[in-house]
């Protein structure tokens, strides 16, 4: 048991989603390597190996796109996540970086008040191990339904 | 990373929402220093820095009275809350205080059986490191919805 | 605070829920000891110590014949659960044993692609600390309400 490993990736996990729950999507990207991958596909697609991707970046600077492409469409007021993680299993692959599993929640809530179950799903995160800054080099997001709502405003 | 400190502020938490979801409501001020505060607010008040709370309380003998007060009221049998609390991000302040951000969900088990996501949101904690027995000196609950039930009967 | 003990009791929950959530059910019996105990009750059964169940095993085997039988009503296509385990309280009982708490959420996705929380609760676990593989010597299931779909296909 590495307790070390264990909680900094949890703790990078969390640093995660407070960012994207706490709208502070401006900070989304830094928490990737420079050509760090993000990716968000079906359970289905995943399992059946299809390349298939609802959303796909692999740099940094695809990323920090996204938030610009999002906050001019400005449907920031409309809706906020509240993320769940837990269930991490961390596994070393060298002395610089890690594989985590982690299962996740979220939470939708628009701006009339509503609030419900929006995505759950798996995270698969490879991890560089930097001393200062642990970052992903990639992050896929396997969301369990096909019906979440296309309109992905927010990372997930 | 502080393994010890984190460990100890999620054990805290944990003790926390287990005597909520067990019913002994009894035990829950003792999670509090003396002149400990709680209160529950929206995100919507929070972010605007407005003072207004749905629950306040500035003492533990305020939050002993409104224990009293829920159990003359006499709800405990057509509810339950199950919680969830992830995502904990730990700072330490000095030798004996530390600030914590997590993540929460409440589930509502009604007596009729059905269930349902209640509230959403933050614990915004700042705790005292007592060797023995680590408390509350400040716990804000910052709820996402504005739309949850205000008859807040058992504390978040 | 057993730093080394909390981690490892949230690393064999963590294993437990991505086998049941992965589909990998052959795995589920192997997570118990040879004389395991795995019961699925109601809270209120619970707190008025009814020995009545929704599921009741007693080792590895009964396990693994109800496996065999989930298989072979062929209702795996039909749905997966996601898990979220929080707020775990890990007691030692001895050299060998512990005791664990833990809060659960468990999402049913079914196969149109539909979502709902379908059942919360705890975990109340007793645990064999192998040192190189911990096991449930006892696992009950304490679900919150009485309304849960009897037809509990997937174990929880």
């Amino acid at each position: 048991m590495d307790v070390e490993l264990q909680l900094t990736v949890e703790n990078l996990l969390a640093r995660y989603v407070h960012a994207l729950d706490d709208d502070r999507l401006e900070d989304w990207p830094g928490f990737f390597s420079d050509k760090g991958r993000y990716r968000i596909t079906t359970a289905e697609n995943y399992e059946r190996g299809l390349p298939l991707s609802i959303i796909y970046a692999d740099s940094r600077a695809m990323l920090a796109d996204r938030v610009s492409a999002l906050r001019h469409a400005n449907i920031y007021e409309a809706q906020r996540y509240r993320h769940t993680v837990s269930s991490t299993l961390v596994e070393r692959v060298d002395a610089s970086t890690a594989r985590a599993t982690s299962n996740f929640q979220a939470v939708r809530i628009m701006h009339t008040g509503e609030s419900m179950l929006f995505a759950s799903g798996r995270y698969l995160d490879r991890i560089r191990l930097n001393p200062k800054a642990p970052c992903f080099e990639e992050k896929i997001v396997v969301i369990d339904s096909r019906s979440v709502d296309t309109l992905l405003a927010i990372p997930l």
